[in-house]
C-alpha cells in the first residue's frame, strides 16, 4: 500500500474567498462508501428554474452516472447534484444503472424534486458494485444542513487521489448587473480529458437558458480541460457541468437565451478563465508530480494538427521522465513531434525551454548555454515552445506534469 | 546518473547456437563515439549480389541514417551494413546527412563497394552531432577481421540501454535445400514501433530477389514488431532490414523472384517466427520491466479496431503500473478499452487474466476468486484476454511490459 501522499508541491499557495452563488446550497456527509473518517458525498441544491449544461467523457465505456446525466440533460433543468467518491459506479452493468436510479430517487425524495432533475456522479474504483442503500436517510440530513457557503467542503468530499481541493471563483457583468461564478474540480490520475475532465462543476446565479449555457460550456472546455493531460488515460467518468440558478434576476440581471448575445461577452471571458484555472489545478495535482509544464506548438498546418503534436509531447513518457529529471532533453521532444503523425519539417524545427532556444533549423542551437537551460529546468513551471515549421499558422497550448517514481508508486497499488 | 541496470529478469535464460549465414561476415570495434571500454560499431559484409529489403520508422522526424537507407534501398542491393551505438545522428540537420555520407564513403573505401550499397544506422542520443571522422581507419581493420561467426558480438556492439543482446536463428527449406536465417535486434526504451522497431537486422543465405524480400518483410513486421510497445514512444531511428546473400544457390537453392512463390512457404513461416522472437526479446528488455504482458483482444469490428484497442491497453500507464504492482485491476482495462475510440459494448465486455475470467457481461464475474487471480499476477508472463463484444470477429494480439519506478529512474537521467 502506497503511503498517503503529501500535498502536491504545485498546489495553490492559498485559496480564494468563495462568495456564495445565490440559488445554490451545499452539504457533505460521510456515507461510508469506501473511505473511513472523511466525507465522501456532496449534495448541491438548486433553486427552481435552474438551467443545466454538461459535457461528458467520449469513452466508449462510460460510467452509469454519465449515462444517467446525458439522458437527464435533455430537459435542461436541475434541482440537485449528488456526487460520491470512493466508487465510480463504472462497469457495473444493469445493476450500476439501478444504483444510479435508486440514488436519484432517494435524492428526489429528500429534496422534493423529480428524479429527472437530479444529476449524479461517482468517482473512485471502477468495477466495484455501488451500494446506494448507504445513502438511505443521508440526503434528508444533508438537505436540512445545506448552506450557501459549503462549496469548499463539497470540493473536499469528492477527492480521491487528489491531494488538495480545487476551487475557483469569478464575477462578470451581464446587462450592468454583477453575477457570480464559482466552481470545483477533482482529478489527479486517469486524466486525459476527452470532452471534459474527471469531475468539475461550475455554478452561477446568472439567468441563462440551458441551450446558451451548453454552447458556452462546449466551447469553453476545448481550450481548458481538453488541453490538459496527466497520464493520457481518459476516464470513464469525465463530467463537467454548468448550472445557472437565475437568482441574479431578482437583482435585475436580464434573461439571456442565446449564446451569441453580446451581453454575455464578459461572462464568457470570466467562465473561460475559471475553467482554465480549474483545469490547471487538476494538472498541478497530477499524481506524483513536481513540475507544471506548458507546451506551446506553433507553425502547424492547423490548430487541430498543432494540438495533436502538443498532446503527443505532453503524453510522451520519455519527455515527462526527462522533465522529472530536470533534463532539457529536447531530442525526446523531436521524437514526440515525429510520432504525432502530423506534418512537421524536421529541418526547420525549433525548440525553446523557458525562452531559451535550444534547437534551431533542425539541429542544436550552437548559441545555447546548458547552464542557463539547467536553471530553467529547476523551476516549478517549465514552458516549452516548439515551432514545427510545417508552413502554417496553426497553434495550440496544452498543459501537463512530469512523470515521477511516485506516479508509479501511487498507481502500483491503488485498488488494494 | 542512474546506476547501470542489471540484466532484465525477463532476459532469455540461454542463447541459441548461431550458425553462420553463408555470404555474411561480421566485425565490431570500439570507435569511442560515446561509451568507454566497450564496442560501439558493427560492420556486416555481404557477398556480391546480396539483395536487401527494409522497413523504417513512420516518424515525421526520421534520423539521417533512415533517410540514407530509404534512398539507397531503391537499388535493392547491399554490400555492407554499418551500425553505431552512442549517437543516433537524428535531428542533426544537413551536417547529419553529411556525416552519414562520410560514414558510407569510408565504409565503401574499406570494403571495395559503392557507397550506394552501404546501409547505415545510428542509435543513442538524439540531437548530438555525430563525428564520423572517428570511423577513419576503423573500417579497414574491421573488414580485415570480419568473421562469419561474429553475429553475437555485433548484437552486443549496438546495445544502448539494452541489458542483453537479442539474437535469433532458424532454418527453412526452399526447393529442398536448407537455408539459414539469423537476426539481431536492439531496443529497450522509446519502443512503440510504427513500421519497424528500433534496430533489427536479419540475414539469410537464400537466393531471393529484393522485391520478394520486401513483400515478406513488410508483411512479417505487422504481426511482430508493429505489435509490441514498451512506452508508446516511437523512435526516430526504427529500422528493420532483411539481407539475402544468395550463397545457398551454390548448394542448389533455387532463385526466388516473387513473394507469392509456393516454395517460400516454409521460409515465410520461419522468418515470421524469428521476427516475433526478436520483437518479444525487445519487450522483455523493456526499461525497468519485470513482467511480460500478452494482450489478446477479440470480438472487434475489424482486426484494425482490435489492434487499436489492444494498443490502448498496452500503452495505458495505469494498466502498466497496476501490473507492476501485481494488481489485477481490470477496471483500468475497461477505461483503456473505452478511450481507444473503437466500438465496444460495455455491457458485453469480458476480461480474463491468465485464463481466469474476472469480468463478464459488463460487470465483475461473481465466480472469480481473487486469490487465484493474485497467483496469476505473480507470474513473469501475464496473459490478458479482452472480448469487447462489438459483434465482430476482429482480433489482435500485442505485447508489452509493466511500468515500474526503474523506468522513471532510467529515463530521468539518460542524457547526462
Amino acid at each position: 500500500m502506497a503511503a498517503p501522499s503529501p500535498v502536491s508541491p504545485l498546489a495553490p499557495k492559498s485559496y480564494p474567498d468563495l462568495p456564495p452563488v445565490e440559488g445554490v446550497r451545499f452539504a457533505t456527509a460521510a456515507a461510508g462508501i469506501k473511505y473511513k473518517g472523511r466525507t465522501d458525498v456532496m449534495l448541491a441544491l438548486f433553486d427552481k428554474g435552474t438551467q443545466a449544461a454538461g459535457v461528458f467523457t467520449r469513452s466508449k465505456c462510460p460510467s452509469a452516472p454519465v449515462d444517467w446525466c446525458r439522458a437527464r440533460l435533455k430537459g435542461g433543468k436541475a434541482r440537485a447534484l449528488v456526487v460520491n467518491s470512493g466508487n465510480a459506479n463504472a462497469f457495473t452493468g444493469r445493476n450500476g444503472l439501478e444504483q444510479a436510479k435508486f440514488t436519484a430517487m432517494l435524492a428526489a425524495k429528500a429534496t422534493g424534486a423529480s428524479p429527472a432533475e437530479i444529476f449524479l456522479a461517482s468517482t473512485g474504483v471502477i468495477g466495484e458494485p455501488l451500494d446506494a442503500r448507504k445513502f438511505e436517510g443521508v440526503f434528508e440530513q444533508m438537505a436540512a444542513a445545506a448552506r450557501p457557503d459549503g462549496l469548499f467542503e463539497a470540493a473536499k468530499a469528492i477527492m480521491t487521489t487528489d491531494t488538495y481541493p480545487k476551487v475557483a471563483t469569478a464575477t462578470a457583468e451581464i446587462g450592468g448587473v454583477t453575477v457570480t461564478i464559482a466552481g470545483m474540480a477533482k482529478g489527479a490520475g486517469m486524466i486525459a480529458p476527452d470532452m471534459a475532465t474527471m469531475l468539475s462543476y461550475v455554478f452561477t446565479d446568472a439567468l441563462i437558458a440551458a441551450p446558451a449555457l451548453q454552447a458556452m460550456l462546449s466551447k469553453g472546455v476545448e481550450a481548458s480541460f481538453n488541453c490538459v493531460t496527466v497520464d493520457s488515460d481518459t476516464s470513464t467518468s469525465d463530467t463537467l457541468m454548468l448550472f445557472a440558478t437565475g437568482a441574479a434576476a431578482r437583482r435585475g440581471a436580464p434573461k439571456i437565451t442565446a449564446s451569441g448575445d453580446r451581453r454575455l461577452a464578459g461572462f464568457k471571458k470570466a467562465l473561460n478563465a475559471l475553467l482554465m484555472d480549474l483545469a490547471h489545478q487538476v494538472v498541478r495535482d497530477g499524481e506524483g508530480c513536481r513540475k507544471f509544464v506548458e507546451i506551446l506548438v506553433e507553425g502547424a498546418a492547423s490548430a487541430r494538427a498543432a494540438k495533436r503534436v502538443a498532446m503527443s509531447i505532453a503524453n510522451s513518457p520519455l519527455v515527462k521522465t526527462a522533465i522529472a529529471g530536470e533534463d532539457a532533453n529536447w531530442g525526446r521532444i523531436v521524437a514526440a513531434v515525429g510520432k504525432a503523425g502530423e506534418k512537421a519539417d524536421r529541418d526547420k524545427l525549433a525548440i525553446w525551454f523557458g525562452g531559451i532556444r535550444v534547437a534551431h533549423k533542425g539541429l542544436r542551437d550552437p548559441a545555447y548555454n546548458e547552464a542557463e537551460v539547467s536553471q530553467v529546468m529547476k523551476r516549478e513551471t517549465i514552458p516549452i515552445r516548439v515551432a514545427i515549421g510545417a508552413g502554417g499558422t496553426g497553434a495550440a497550448r496544452v498543459w501537463t506534469c512530469d512523470l515521477t517514481k511516485e506516479y508509479v508508486a501511487i498507481n502500483g497499488d491503488y485498488r488494494s
